[in-house]
């Protein structure tokens, strides 16, 4: 047992958790297999035991960043009760999601390419951003949203808030829980004071 | 005259509005001067002609961005006044200028990197957004905004809704006039109808 090298086990999960870094440090297309390996500390063709290659990763990553948003679609305060209030859940999850599954979140954010495993990505996105703009139409119609911004803008600009953590928010940070909270107020309640 | 090839003369200007646009699509680090002898139809030493090289346009383009941004300070209904008033000027007036000046902006906000030009840049944007957060504090103070969302948060938010503009924002597109009074309502006054 001496002779083995002391190094731990890789799953497809700490695996997944190093792409990730190294993606959203050097961009998807500014990495290699071989960044992958040294990064990870593994051969590549360690890696090649667990996936095909970058892209299976990449599907992987953001898959998981997926399956965490449209999950939250279901949960049963997002499914019934008044469209207003099923859309400040959503819209208070997707911001406790995006803080708890942050570089995966971040990597989905930044998918532009031309790859099959992008252009899904970014359909499978538009599909979750496509479901959030039926709940805030449900919502404008029952009067429960102002009428004054244009529902389609109101969507965009509801994730362009929510999207904007992953440009300063750092894990560990003080205040972390409150969040989620104050984003759903700053979206729905607004800053003025009354 | 006949024989000179039919090309028009380029100034700095124009120079710039082709270096931002290949800026922007691939990357200040991904772009060689070479590429922007190509995408502006002219020989290097033409370009050298104007600018000592990729970090001078990068330095004007920026720069630009920057000036259009620091001139809103300037303006009287953001010098002086109620500062919650102040505060909403600034924020319309951040979203005008982001939308005017939509490539400048955009690569000023996807500055990163480490060459002295990019820190100049990542400052400055840092000192803007200071003054932007001292208009969040003496409205929080004058109790003109509401006080259980933090001021810091509150500026990020801010900025993090404006600046998600340039996601989506193409220009041309209908209905742009009305988007800076729409995103100072959304911010300041919240989605919910009341």
């Amino acid at each position: 047992m001496a002779d083995h090298p002391p190094r731990a086990a890789y799953t497809v999960g700490s695996l997944l958790a190093v792409t990730v870094q190294v993606f959203n440090e050097r961009g998807y297309d500014g990495t290699s297999m071989e960044d992958l390996s040294r990064a990870a500390g593994i051969s590549k063709s360690s890696i090649y035991h667990h996936v095909r290659g970058k892209e299976e990763l990449l599907r992987l990553a953001v898959g998981r960043a997926l399956d965490a948003l449209f999950a939250i679609l279901d949960e049963p305060a997002a499914a019934a009760g008044r469209p207003v209030d099923r859309l400040e859940h959503v819209v208070r999850r997707t911001a406790e999601v995006l803080l708890a599954e942050l570089p995966y979140v971040t990597l989905l954010l930044r998918v532009r390419g031309n790859t099959g495993t992008e252009q899904w990505a970014l359909e499978r996105r538009r599909d979750f951003d496509h479901r959030v703009a039926e709940l805030v139409q449900d919502a404008v119609a029952a009067g429960q949203l102002r009428a004054d911004v244009e529902p389609r803008l109101a969507t965009r600009l509801l994730f362009g808030t929510v999207n904007s953590l992953v440009e300063w928010y750092r894990p560990g940070q003080r205040g972390t829980e409150a969040l989620p909270d104050a984003v759903a107020r700053f979206a729905f309640e607004g800053l003025r004071a009354r």
